[in-house]
């Protein structure tokens, strides 16, 4: 007796947007923040374990599409992501995102979901790991420059994981200060909205910068950063996009994910190619010293690596377990016999 | 009015595996696949517009996953595909894929479709569009040397493109050719089950290999391959697997789809870096010669290239539109002010 009806293993779980923000409600947004920097961390801890690639990017005039692979030995998987700067003036995401992991040891996948949201879940996950190396013991206020999509993601994750009660919000574009301002109340934050970059950096030993021009741009000059501070540069992500002025370059001990792809894409572009940087995943297994002064300058050079994604995707496999935040997706063909594709196909002809 | 009902540029559509094996029916297969060579032979001769990398892999110990990605400069495409030979010991496809096309303009995603069933479609479109140019004229006979999942469709093609009427079947495993007999049937094909390989090549025009180990093996050994036929060598198309003896190589005149790949995973990978090839979407353009004598062997050394995969998902979108052979997908998150990522996740919040 021939089915159309597909097995378990032609069945992929998919995770919808919709679905993605009733799992995060469920969960809590700040729990899945910090959930996620725990299933980060665990993977920077066993780096050495993964293969590593540059993300794979094909470049045109109005911006990038990338596939980001990556695999642990057991569990492979990839992320499609878009930046397009131009969009958001067509009402449409700079980025968007949807990935997948599979079994290496089959090659069948076994999850796909959204990522739009869960890359901006991730992003601010790892800031808030990173800043809980680096930033100062204490620290309760951070300036966030730049307003957009990432920002309130960015002050949770800050919240919850490094303990600031703070944040600061400045962007050149006023209404998107007020939309991070409204979106943040309520939720355990003192938000105060500022009147330029210099007045949001006021008391603040945590500095985010996340603006999106795809341009050479100088958020920050040398004589608006102090010592002391940490600071976790979001925005200068691809060739040709840094943020900060190449001086708080020089003053700094910079941090990276995945050196020969922050050469590349981060601030750091801006620098000579042997240029002192620290990887994250040293300091996170102690092979490597974090912050040793509480004057020096510490900056996370962020652009965001495929492990990253690879650890938001499992912790998503392992919460939908035994939810109803998924639906199966006819997504393989799989017939009764392997070899017997063309037979399936046949079968399934209307009768 | 907030509401949680995605836009349309949040949907994309999604073709199953069953909604796939719908619209092959709807149209008829044989028409699907001359359909899908008239896309793969206009995008080959329009080879130079296009965007191209090796396929990015990644190697186990158990086989390979693979991203295929390729671009116009208007349309982005990507295929996942997977070969793990040992699968079907398990029950499982030795390979699966699905693919997604987008718009290079604002990155957005504008199809998602299981490909397991197309890369069966368009492998054979292939081979069969390829042979059309480089088989001999009035070709009837085909041997078909290897009847795994392959199999029925490279019949199909050949049957429909290139104008064969029989076809004559060898496999290793005697339930492999009486399931592609029993396929087969019926479609309009002499079917003629061979008791080896050489029995196979009686009469044939076209000789088709596609055996599915990982590993050297010597399918064709040279004194098997008399003048004047086409070989259309399918199943070496990884590291480490071929099918054919060096010395039939040696007297062919050899065509790929990209020699850089080729080169790596195909047949050629046993021959020096320098071994003459000829380029397929020349021989398309006229910018290179096919075939030229009765007496010549040619041989497409395929392997599989993004192009192909690009070609064949352009063909299903413009045949599901105004259809119900897919369903919308709630893959992108689109906040209607695209900055408010965070608003949209908090307004889903549930009452």
């Amino acid at each position: 007796m021939t089915t159309l009806t597909p097995s378990d293993k032609a069945l992929v779980p998919f995770v919808s947007v919709d679905h993605m923000m009733q799992l995060v409600h469920h969960i809590g947004i700040e729990e899945v923040l910090a959930g996620l920097a725990d299933y980060i961390e665990a993977d920077f801890r066993r780096w050495e374990l993964f293969d590593k690639t540059p993300r794979v990017a094909s470049h045109s005039a109005e911006g990038v599409i990338e596939l980001m692979p990556t695999s642990d030995g057991e569990v492979y998987g990839f992320k499609y992501v878009n930046g397009h700067p131009k969009n958001t003036k067509e009402g449409l995401q700079t980025v968007t995102a949807f990935g997948l992991l599979a079994d290496v040891g089959n090659g069948y996948p076994v999850l796909l979901s959204e990522m739009t949201i869960l890359t901006a879940l991730r992003t601010a996950a790892t800031s808030a790991l990173v800043a809980r190396y680096l930033a100062p013991k204490g620290a309760t206020t951070m300036a966030m420059i730049g307003n957009g999509a990432q920002s309130e993601f960015q002050s949770l994750a800050m919240k919850r994981i490094v303990g600031i009660d703070t944040v600061r919000l400045w962007d050149t574009d006023r209404a998107a200060t007020e939309k991070a301002a409204r979106n943040l109340s309520g939720l355990g934050l003192n938000v105060v909205k500022c009147d330029s970059a210099e007045d949001s950096m006021e008391g603040a030993q945590i500095i985010t910068t996340c603006t999106a021009d795809k341009q050479y741009a100088t958020i920050l000059t040398d004589n608006m950063i102090g010592s002391g501070v940490h600071i976790n540069a979001i925005g200068g992500d691809c060739p040709g996009k840094t943020e900060l002025a190449p001086a708080i370059l020089d003053r700094s001990d910079v941090f990276v994910e995945f050196p020969p792809q922050t050469r590349i894409e981060g601030e750091i572009q801006q620098m000579a190619e042997d240029f002192t940087v620290t990887e994250l995943w040293k300091v996170m297994t102690g092979a490597a010293q974090g912050r040793t002064s509480a004057d020096q300058i510490t900056l996370f050079d962020s652009v965001g690596f495929a492990i990253e994604d690879f650890s938001a995707l499992r912790y998503v496999r392992d919460r939908i377990a035994g939810t109803d935040y998924y639906h199966d997706l006819d997504l393989l063909a799989d017939p009764d016999d392997p070899r017997d594709l063309f037979g399936m196909v046949k079968r399934a002809a209307p009768q």
